[in-house]
């Protein structure tokens, strides 16, 4: 910020789980903000339904973020924000999907910014894909996984031979679903979501009585033991399709091929695919909800709305460029069929502190083949081990490692 | 477009695969990018490095889309082009992993857009998503597949056991590879793309010779073959990662385990991976390549430098919401076990035109399962059917649907 230049002040409606985790990230980032914007921004005070002033903290900001969730009082005071020519940040799906167009045509109409990224799939970036990376394709089809808790149970279901009652249960215990999670699991939170993601995908009003739902409560144990022996995979699937002239949106549980990229996504994530002539298709996937994750989708539409398009900001030079790292390896050795040749090929790898994750040797006539995966270890040290190797009298060929990626996903 | 107004110029530098495609596409969404921008855009002319004057292309001009690949003459074009005032979207992964810091100064001491989302894996919205939707987490990792000849080669010998010359001859003869595949089988080309989103996901200039990169030439069939053992996937990874206060940036062949995000991307597809504290990680996949793929990309990037920010344009209205859709269907009955309960069943599906793709029988005592998948079938049909089937008095437990989406994917 140059000095004497003002902050830019961000005013916060709601302090619940994701206005928290918002309030908390928004100055953590301050510094890395004001490098891509050229602007600080600051926390101008928090409104909630039982506390504070919404007239004087719109007053005192420059751009609304809108955490209450529900319809009201958040419909009234994101029009009164965007009237006043504030840029205004929701993640109220409610809100979008049933007053999005009054919303919509306000702030085209006062010339200002309405994102709203966390309202579909928390931190996936389904909104700007639709609305702007995909502005100049045709699309044809949206197939969207835009409930976690629903893909949870599903998932637990399938992984554990567990009923819905037992996989809610354990979705409750985790986190995963709420005390009440009829809106989630009869298929409603992702019919919002959907009159949402069709409208922007397909330039068309879609009310919400228009988009049909069914859950998941009416899936049987068996249900997925059967799909298993067809191959198949169980998914709560949102689906958003031109059909003729018209267009059909709808929520309802469907089977899919393995190959399908849907099929892989587990656990609590959500994704969506866009299909359209040009492109074939895209797909992303991620976290579909979590405090600190729909905070930093909000956080990205705040800085979108502060920063000069498409800026690419000038660097920080603060990291230092590295060469030398950990990897886990494979090992591929073609070596003489002779007793000790395993314990020499050891001995070097324990020379240079590479420790063996799983062997596995196959005799070949009169030579034999040693494939190894060792430990993550420091390149440097693999290499020199790998040297050494390769001129032990005993290898029959050069050796052969390529490196393996550790798992570390949820 | 109020009457009166001029169109919006677009000056087209490049008439290759992805230039003619862009040429073609925007005249065809030109209606919808009007609905959505307010202008009108118009191909104001097109110069190749053999034909037509850059001058005066510029001259006539309010954005230049730059699709000739390679440094001279597009970095002086480019740099001219920003010096003037002018927009510029470009696909070329080579100048901006080579001069990108030059021209993004330029564009920032201009004023104006400088967007290159075509540069890294196509369609695939990565750059946008690491620039704009991701501008307020703290990346810590970024692995991607940047490559589709590469991916399809892998895929391929993975597939069909075959050699690495065999599957280049097979991406060859599909179009996958180029005549000279050399850039792209030694990993310079996923090197450049590693480059450029190490650069923008942390904000560090790195220099083209400091990224480390390994080709897939040398993988041999039996590494796919005890990677199958294993239960491992290969595929050519570009990585970008924090290390202490450091940054790594490299491209080499891994193993992957099979929940990773990565490992189920097949064929000429590209992917990435972004992982940060704050979200646990972001997945986005997709063709990577391709004429009217790359188009769509830059197309994308032309109309975010048209548009007002983050407006959500009125609705076309174009579209009526169907409510009666065509899908196929999982049927799961439990039936009284005697004979011609399966004919019963067969000639009410018969009746309402559902055609039986599969069916699995299973005697239980004096009852039997009988599960059955459907051909796709427009719904009113099936649930008539099914109506039907629960009036059946064989039927011991009311019959159980679930749809099936059919596997439409490359």
């Amino acid at each position: 910020m140059t000095s004497g230049e003002r902050p830019f002040r961000v005013g916060l409606l709601g302090h619940g789980t994701v206005g928290s985790a918002f309030a908390e990230l928004l100055p953590r980032q301050a510094d890395r903000i004001e490098l891509v914007t050229g602007l600080r921004p600051v926390l101008a005070g928090i409104v909630t339904t039982r506390e504070g002033s919404f007239e004087e903290l719109l007053e005192g900001s420059d751009l609304i973020v809108e955490l209450i969730g529900g319809v009201d009082p958040a419909r009234d005071w994101v029009m009164r924000a965007l009237r006043a020519g504030r840029h205004v940040v929701t993640a109220n799906k409610q809100l979008l999907s049933r007053h999005g167009e009054e919303l919509w045509e306000a702030a085209r109409e006062h010339g200002v910014q309405l994102r709203f990224e966390g309202a579909v799939a928390g931190v996936v970036p389904v909104i700007r894909v639709i609305q702007e990376s995909l502005a100049g394709a045709t699309i044809d089809r949206v197939h969207g996984i835009v409930n976690g808790t629903t893909n949870f149970i599903l998932s637990e279901m399938a992984r554990a031979g567990t009923t819905f009652e037992e996989a809610l249960a354990e979705a409750q215990r985790l986190g995963y679903a709420e005390a009440d999670p009829a809106e989630d699991v009869d298929g409603r939170d992702a019919a919002a979501k959907m009159a949402i993601l069709a409208r922007l995908a397909f330039d068309t009003p879609v009310p919400l009585d228009q988009v049909r739902y069914e859950g998941i409560e009416h899936i049987k144990p068996d249900d997925l033991e059967y799909a298993r022996e067809l191959g198949l995979g169980l998914k709560l699937i949102g689906t958003a399709e031109r059909i003729d002239r018209g267009l059909s949106v709808r929520v309802h549980p469907a089977f899919l091929y393995p190959g399908h990229p849907l099929a892989s996504i587990n656990g609590p994530f959500n994704a969506v695919t866009v299909e359209s002539r040009e492109i074939t298709e895209i797909t992303m996937s991620g976290p579909g909800a979590g405090g600190a994750q729909t905070a930093t989708a909000v956080l990205g539409d705040v800085i979108s709305a502060m920063i000069p398009p498409a800026s690419t900001p000038p660097t920080m030079t603060a990291l230092e460029l590295v060469q030398d790292v950990v990897s886990a390896f494979y090992l591929h050795l073609e070596v003489a069929d002779e007793p000790g040749v395993l314990a020499q090929v050891a001995q070097v790898l324990a020379a240079e502190e590479v420790s063996v994750k799983s062997v596995v040797q196959k005799g070949l006539g009169d030579q034999a083949r040693l494939v190894m995966v060792v430990h993550p270890v420091l390149e440097s040290r693999f290499e020199a081990a790998l040297a050494r190797i390769a001129e032990l009298p005993v290898l029959r060929a050069p050796p052969r490692a390529i490196r393996v990626l550790e798992e570390e996903f949820v």
